[in-house]
C-alpha cells in the first residue's frame, strides 16, 4: 500500500506522487493548504490540491522570474511582489545587494506561516530587512500605487480561487499605473499545452499587451507543473529582455543559480510555433 | 470507472492517461505493443508500457529531431534512420525536395505495420520512393558502412530493452564511421530529471563525445514524456549547430511547422546550468 | 506501466485491477460493453464501466441465485430469467434436468453475442434446447404473462441505465402474475453496504414485500462486487427457503457446485442486524 | 487532485481511498501506523500500509471475533487477548459482566497510544479495571501460561512482519496448553480469496487442528479487507460453537450488537464448497 497524491493535469490526464507522509494539512479562509513529504520531490506544498512548490525543482520557478527581469535592467531598486507565499521568488530577490525594497503582497497569511515551518528552502529570506509583507489582496493593493516600483513580480496561483482576481485587466493596468517609467512586470502565465492552462495564458496575454509597449513570452522546464512547460509573461515600459539584456554585467554579480543563464535568459524567449500562434490569437 | 493507461516516470510518480479503447496490444519478438484512443492525446503507442507517440505532441518530437540538423546543413542528401518505426521521423525527411535517400533500419517489423494501420498520422510518407526500410538491428546495419551518409539519426527507444545497443560506445563509432565528412549525428537523448532517465542521457553524452570534435545538446517541451523535459544529442564532423544555422534558407524553403523555427532552433541550445553541469560531470 | 481498469465502489473509494488486454469494446444502444483480461481474474466483463462477471468469482453469483429457489422447490418446470446476458444463470439452470423451459430476456443482444465469443465459460449453454432467448424489454414481457412460471430470476445490472425497469413496483406486480401458485421469485439485490447501493436494495425489498406474502433476504460474498457482500431477494406465494428446503433431494441429484451447499443455502438467509434493520425499515 | 490511499489487494487488484487528511504517521520499532480520516470509512487506521480498522466497518470484525465464542460458553470468566492493540475487541469483551480478568498482550505500544489519542471509537474501554495490558510478544507472553484462560483470542495482523509469529505452530501448542479443559481459542484467519491470503488461512488452520479436537471456521462480511470475505478459526477442547450455543441465555443478556445475532451466529459457520475444500487440504 502506500499514499498518492493526485492531481488532475487535465480532465482525462492524472500526475500521482508517492507520499511519505502529509506534514500539514490546513484550510485557510481562501484553500486549502497541504505539505506532503515524497521520495522523488523532497517537500511538496499544495494549495487546493494543485502542486504549487517541490524542494526538487522549485529552483527553475524562481529563478526565471526572477534573474530574467533582474538581468535585463540592473538598476532596479524597488520591487512588489504578488503572491509568493512560499518565499522563494522573494529568496531569489534578496540575492541582489542592489535592492533596496521588496514589498510582498500575500492574500494568505497561512501559507506564509506554514512555508515557515515546513518549507524553510524557500521561505528562509522573508525577515530580510528589505522585505515587508503584507497580507492583503494584491489587486486592492497596488490600485492605490502609482509610479511606485521598478519591477512588480505576479507569482500568483492559477486563475481561478484565490489568484483569480490577478488575471484580470483591471489589474494590470493598475500594474502598469504603479510602475516607474523603467518599469518591468513579470506575470506566472499558465502553459500552452493542456487546454484550461491555455486559457488563461491567452487571457493573460491579452489582458496585458493592452496596456504595455513591450510584451514577451519566455519559456521554462518545470517538470512538476502539468505538461512541464510553463511560461512567464515579460511586459514593460522601456526594457526589452534580450536588446537590453547586460550578460556580462549579471555575470559579473556572481549570483551561482541551478537553472538560470544569461544564455538560458535569451533562448527561452525563443516560442515554438504552436505557442506564437496561440499568443497570435489574442494579440 | 474506466480504463486507466499508467507509465510510471520513476519509481514513485505515475503518470496516468484515461483511455477510451484499446485497439491494438500484442507482441513481438522484442516488445509488448499497444496502441490506444484517448481523449486527451488522441492516439498513442506505447511500447513495453512507455508512450512512445501520441498524435497530440508526437509534432514537437519529430520537427525537433528533424529540423535542427536539416537546417544546419541544407545539402543533406543521403539520411540513415535508426528506429522510428513510427515513421514520424521519415515523415518530416520527405519534406526536403533535396534528400535523395532514407534508408531506415527498424528491429520490429511489428511497429511498422502496426503504425501503418493505427497512426496513419505518423506513418503516411514510409511509401514514399526514396524511402528504403530495413527490418533488422541498427547495431549491426551500420558496423558496415563507411563514409556513406550525411545523417544519421538515432531516434530509438530508452536504452533498455531493445534500444539498449544504440546507446553503447560501439554503435556511436559505427556511426561516426558511417558519416561523410561533412556527417551530424542525431541521438535521442533522454532526460535531465529523473534519475535513470539523467544516467542515459549522461552515458549516451559520454560516448559520443569520444568520437566526435563537434557535440551539444539540445532540448525540447515533450508534455508526454517524463518530466515533460527532453533533450537531444547533435554530433557532427564539421557544422556547428547555430553558427551554420542559415536561417534565412530554410526559410525560404517555406515548411511549415508546429514547433520548430529558426529561433528556437538557436534557443534550445541554451541549456540550464544544472543541465550543464550533468553534461560536464561526463566530459 | 500498465493498464488499469477501475471502478468506483463509491465516490470516495476505488477498485482497479491491472490488465492484460482488453479484449472487446463496444457500445450497443444500452450500455458500454467490454471485455478485459486480467491475471487475477481471468476475463471480466463489464457493462457500462462495473464489473458484471469475472471467470474467477462468476460461480458464486450464479451458483446463488439458481441453486437456492432449486433446491426450496424441487418441481419447478418452466423457468423466465431476466437479465442474465452472459449465460451463466442459464448454465446453472440447465444442469436439472427436471426443468423443461427456459424463457430467458435480455434487452441487449451485443451482450449475448459478446459473450458467446469471450466468455464461453458462462455463455456455454445458451443453445440448449430448452432455452428460448427473447431480446426484448423484460419489463414489457413480463406484462402479458399470467400464471406462466414457477420460477422468475431477475438477473439484472443495477437500478440504474438498461436496468432500471426491472426496479419498479409495476414489475414486481407483474412478475408475481406471471407466476404459478407455486411460484418463487428471486431478485439480485444490491448490496447492504455502500449508500446507493443500499438505497437500490431496500427500494426493491420494499417493492417486493407488497406483492409477495413470503419475503427473505440472503447473502453471499462476491469479492468482485462492491463491498464483497451482496444479497439476493428470495419471494415465493407458498414456498418457504428454509422450511421448505429438502436437502437431501438436492444433494442426491449430485450437481457438483464449487460455492452451494445446502448448509449453506440455511446459512445465508441470516442475516447481520444492521442489514436486518435495513430491511425493516421499508418495511 | 487528492490524497489517496492504495492497499493491493494481490499483485494486481488495488483498493484506493480517498483521504482527506493524514492524521497519524509514525514507525515503532515493529511497524509503521498510520491514521487517515476519510468520508467513506470514517477514520482509519493502517499498519505497514494495510487496513486494520475503519470506523465505519469494525463493528463487524470486533462482533464476530467476540462473541461467537461468548455465546457458545456463557462461563468464560478470563480472557486472553493477543493483538488487538485498536481496542475494539477489549471493548466488546467488556460488555460480559461475566468475565472477571482480560489481559492483552499487545506487541507494539505506540499502535495502543495511537488508537487511544485518535480512535476512541474502539480504545474507549483499555482502561476498564479488569484490563491489564502487555506490551511485549504474544509467543513469548503465552509460553509460560497453563490452564490459565477460558478464553484466548488472536487478533493479529496478517502473517508476515509482527504477527508472523502468532501463525507458527509452536505458538498454536501453547495456546492449547494455556487454556482450561473449558478454554476457546479464536484466532483472525485471514481469507479464502486471494491467494496470499487463502496460504495463510490454510496454515493457520493445519496447525490448530493438530492441538485442538474441535476445530470450525466460521465467515463474515468486512467490506474493506481484501475480498470482503473473511475467516475465524473457532478451536476448542470440549464446546461446539453450534450444538453447544445457548442463543436464549446470549439474547437474555440485551447486548445490543450490529452485526452479531444468534442466527448468524449459526450461519456463518456454513462454508462455500470451495472453501471447505481448501480446509479439507491441510486437514
Amino acid at each position: 500500500m502506500v499514499l498518492w497524491f493526485t492531481e488532475n493535469h487535465s480532465p482525462t490526464v492524472r500526475f500521482s506522487v508517492k507520499l511519505e507522509k502529509q506534514l500539514f494539512s490546513g484550510s485557510s479562509d481562501f484553500q486549502k493548504i497541504e505539505v506532503f513529504q515524497t521520495e522523488e520531490f523532497g517537500k511538496i506544498l499544495a494549495l487546493d490540491g494543485l502542486i504549487m512548490v517541490t524542494e526538487k525543482d522549485e529552483f527553475i520557478y524562481h529563478d526565471m522570474i526572477t534573474h530574467v527581469p533582474m538581468a535585463t535592467n540592473p538598476n532596479i531598486k524597488k520591487v512588489l511582489v504578488i503572491g509568493a507565499g512560499d518565499g522563494g521568488t522573494i529568496r531569489e530577490l534578496t540575492r541582489y545587494d542592489s535592492i533596496e525594497q521588496i514589498d510582498m503582497v500575500e492574500i494568505d497569511e497561512l501559507v506564509v506561516d506554514v512555508c515557515k515551518e515546513y518549507l524553510p528552502q524557500t521561505a528562509s529570506k522573508l525577515d530580510d530587512p528589505r522585505v515587508n509583507l503584507f497580507f492583503e489582496d494584491g489587486l486592492r493593493y497596488v490600485r492605490s500605487k502609482e509610479n511606485e516600483y521598478d519591477l512588480i513580480i505576479v507569482d500568483s496561483t492559477d486563475p481561478f480561487g484565490p489568484g483569480e482576481g490577478l488575471f484580470t485587466k483591471e489589474f494590470y493596468g493598475n500594474c502598469y499605473k504603479a510602475l516607474t517609467d523603467d518599469g518591468i512586470l513579470v506575470n506566472q502565465h499558465e502553459s500552452p499545452f493542456y487546454e484550461e492552462d491555455a486559457a488563461g495564458m491567452k487571457k493573460a496575454h491579452q489582458r496585458i499587451i493592452g496596456y504595455f509597449p513591450i510584451c514577451h513570452v519566455y519559456q521554462v522546464h518545470i517538470p512538476t507543473y502539468p505538461s512541464g512547460h510553463w511560461l512567464f509573461g515579460f511586459a514593460s515600459k522601456k526594457y526589452h529582455p534580450i536588446n537590453d539584456l547586460d550578460a556580462d554585467s549579471w555575470n559579473k554579480l556572481g549570483i551561482q543559480t541551478k537553472y538560470y543563464n544569461t544564455d538560458i535568459h535569451v533562448g527561452s524567449f525563443a516560442l515554438p510555433n504552436y505557442v506564437k500562434e496561440q499568443l497570435k490569437d489574442v494579440e
